[in-house]
């Protein structure tokens, strides 16, 4: 088991990658925010089995975060990410610090509109215009083929994909499934700091999900009436302060009041003073 | 004398490109909106110089124009345009139609704030937008080593530079100077469209910058006196409609009370139906 090379500027990562490049090899890109749990594992092992090169990006942006409390508490532990990177393969971990991805203040931004209109975009004001930047950036930095997003974040994936495909940037997004704990809780780096039993009331957030896909699975279409399951679940759970619960069109993220197509069921809901987003996809 | 080749859609132009890319040649972009002149002449021999491929782009855009009859009466010729990168010895001349841009309603965008609060930008709402999002898409698409962007528009100069320098865009971008017919007027497209009363008239533009000009180099620092000897020059032409007359940094396109390091004289003015800019760099 090889550790992985650790960089920390643009112009070492550059140098490193060249010679890759030139040789043909695949470059794969698993941009994170580091805490890294088992749903970070299953995108890098995407990597691994698809590219040559595999690079795994840990950057706490601060430009995505709303709030700055968030971002202070984001969890953060570099030797630990290291040895999961390692017991992994990844050739490359770039942890820039900040003042190396925003040397001065920022005045260029790259912003996806309509699809951010919806779901966590209106709660979190500036965080997806922060992701798209940051993404956009570490595409310019590693220049990858391919570039792996979790599911669990499907907004974020929808944006990342038009975005890719709006600006023509040459990278293939590779849309990986969510891991959950064996009560259905999807894994998060957030998850780190809820108390016990804020821990073991979120696995509501997933059986609501559960009960909108069975309501689905039963024939129901009215998403009033999806909508109305999960959320019957979600009552009975008063750790469980639900933020929105909503049926969208699996690509543009636009609310449906029927159900005719792939949708995503998405829920954001706080436990304790930590937030928390789940999602399940859903075709006829 | 060899015909570039011309190339009409984004997946033909990177076959084209990947080997040359792959055998380490360098690429260079001239993006353009076509009726070319002397003025992407110089941009166009400055890359043959530096570069081992060069590519022309012939994009007449619509996202970056703010007026819907500016757009439509701005100067088409491709066989023309084809004519004179062949004589420049260009390799690849790519003229992609809109629906290859545009192919679908453009959810995302990229901007730079604060180098487009003055001088174009107020003017010309969304235009920089345009232009910022356009050139991401063809740097994407061409991956280009280096690409060369005219002085006489120097504030989508600096704005591009600060793109390229706030995403990580791994392009150079190379400034190239104004060329001016002999009575100074700026080349630009739109001359074309001038009456020839108008055309003698706008010569007055330039003279304008040089009383600018003048003033600086005998000692004036006030912008404000800068300014005056500017649009004294200006008033003497009734055919002349001054929309800005500003001095500012020439880094940050930031109007400047007083003169202290490197700035551009800047002008936009209406000749007959027409909107012709130009700028002068005056280092103390």
């Amino acid at each position: 088991m090889r550790r992985p090379e650790l960089i920390r500027t643009i112009a070492e990562l550059r140098a490193r990658l060249a010679p890759h490049r030139r040789a043909g090899s695949i470059i794969g890109l698993t941009p994170t925010m580091g805490a890294l749990h088992a749903g970070h594992g299953r995108l890098i092992e995407q990597a691994r089995r698809d590219c040559d090169i595999v690079v795994v990006s840990i950057f706490v942006n601060p430009i995505q975060f709303n709030q700055a409390a968030d971002y202070q508490r984001y969890p953060r532990d570099l030797d630990a990410d290291l040895e999961f990177c390692a017991a992994r393969g990844v050739d490359y971990v770039f942890a820039p610090p900040e003042e190396e991805m925003y040397p001065a203040p920022l005045d260029t931004c790259v912003e996806v509109a309509r699809l951010t209109d919806h779901l966590c975009g209106p709660h979190r004001p500036g965080h997806f215009r922060g992701v798209t930047t940051v993404c956009t950036k570490l595409f310019m930095i590693v220049q990858p083929d391919k570039a792996y997003f979790g599911e669990k974040d499907a907004q974020q994936l929808a944006v990342i994909q038009r975005m890719v495909r709006d600006l023509n940037i040459p990278v293939e997004i590779v849309p990986v499934p969510t891991v959950r704990e064996s009560d259905g809780l999807a894994l998060s780096s957030r998850n780190l700091l809820l108390s016990p039993g804020g821990r073991r009331a979120a696995a509501g957030i997933y059986r609501a999900l559960q009960a909108a896909e069975t309501a689905l699975a039963a024939g129901t279409r009215e998403a009033a009436a999806v909508q109305k399951a999960a959320l019957e679940v979600l009552a009975a759970h008063p750790e469980i302060r639900v933020e929105y619960l909503q049926v969208v069109d699996a690509v543009e993220m636009q609310p449906v009041p029927v159900v005719e197509g792939p949708v995503r069921v998405a829920v954001a809901a706080w436990v304790d003073d930590t937030r928390l987003i789940d999602n399940i996809l859903w075709r006829p």
